[in-house]
């Protein structure tokens, strides 16, 4: 039984604080080694899943013409957001995605279930949940390699699998955008530019 | 910008192939110290979140009879799911939670939006998708901290809300159990019992 101690807790929450949700504008282009990225997937995998079920799937997608019909996509949607935040100027001013900067893509997938899934029978969400999981996994270990992630959320999951011809058997859950970058920001970019406000443990904490 | 090395990839690796579901059979009951618990909890709210929304909520539960409450909700559902898996003996010999056994359980909550969340307008779910990505990094920590967790999914949300008087304002995504163990297994128990095969890198990434 492999037991850590404070060097692997101090160094796990530095990864951790120092993970940065990446856009276009941080973006380098440099291609990602496939050995990396096999990394990258392996830590992906070494996610829990309900019932043991490893209900995901990895679309690498690096195809030119796929991420601009993508990028179109998110221009679409982010016309409409836009118009939700139109009290706000510095919406506008915000760079969203890096589907065409980054080195790739990659499109998340959960597999939907062909039998009963154990730990499964009563929240049907924890499927979908197991591949979060393997999300932020695969964040983490990408950040340790220092490459970036972004995970952009508006697009209509429906379009991407119709442009990368996902069938009906998977859903997908995160479309994220992978790349070498000039630099990681030291906080997120939504913090600096004073959008939200960090909030603290006795904020987020209840004791019964 | 903080430049990781093949040190930290190695050691996150590690962390993350240690991690594993533990159930009530591993706990041992000694406390989780204050201070080791709020490490843990600085690792969730490390987490990203969707327009730095940061919609998590943690309820720590120690008294005994609210837990005793959501074990018996445990054991009704579980008789249930049992009824779905009546060919497989293996599924009743299985302990599938910790409630009692373990130091104490979090709820998990996310708390639903009172205004437009940035990135959460084309889908919905991304803040539950954050809430998630927090209960990973406290995974990842508590397994730091050679603690095991485990998320008990046989359970109904709404009874375990009212079972911790928790309002409509939020929605359960995760139960979990925390405590120090006798041990972590090497592998994913259900791997061992062969319940599931573990999937290859090659069987869950395609390329476009």
């Amino acid at each position: 039984m492999k037991a850590f101690d404070l060097h692997a807790q101090t160094l796990l929450q530095t990864i951790l604080s120092a993970r940065r949700d990446v856009r276009g504008n941080r973006f380098q282009g440099t291609p990602i080694e496939d050995e990396v990225l096999r990394k990258i997937l392996e830590a992906a995998i070494s996610a829990p899943s309900v019932g043991f079920s490893q209900p995901w799937k990895f679309v690498i997608v690096k195809d030119t013409s796929k991420r601009e019909a993508i990028y179109e996509e998110f221009v679409r949607e982010n016309a409409k957001a836009a118009k939700l935040f139109s009290e706000d100027s510095l919406y506008s001013t915000l760079k969203l995605e890096g589907i065409k900067e980054s080195a790739l893509n990659i499109a998340v997938l959960y597999q939907k279930p062909t039998k009963t899934v154990l730990g499964q029978t009563t929240q049907k969400k924890m499927g979908e949940y197991s591949v979060v999981c393997a999300i932020q996994n695969l964040w983490l270990m990408a950040r340790a390699y220092n490459i970036g992630v972004g995970w952009v959320s508006i697009l209509r999951p429906k379009r991407v699998k119709k442009i990368l011809e996902i069938s009906d058997d998977y859903k997908l859950i995160g479309y994220l955008t992978l790349g070498y970058v000039d630099k990681f920001l030291d906080e997120p970019e939504l913090l600096k530019l004073g959008w939200e406000n960090k909030k603290t443990i006795d904020e987020v904490v209840e004791w019964v």
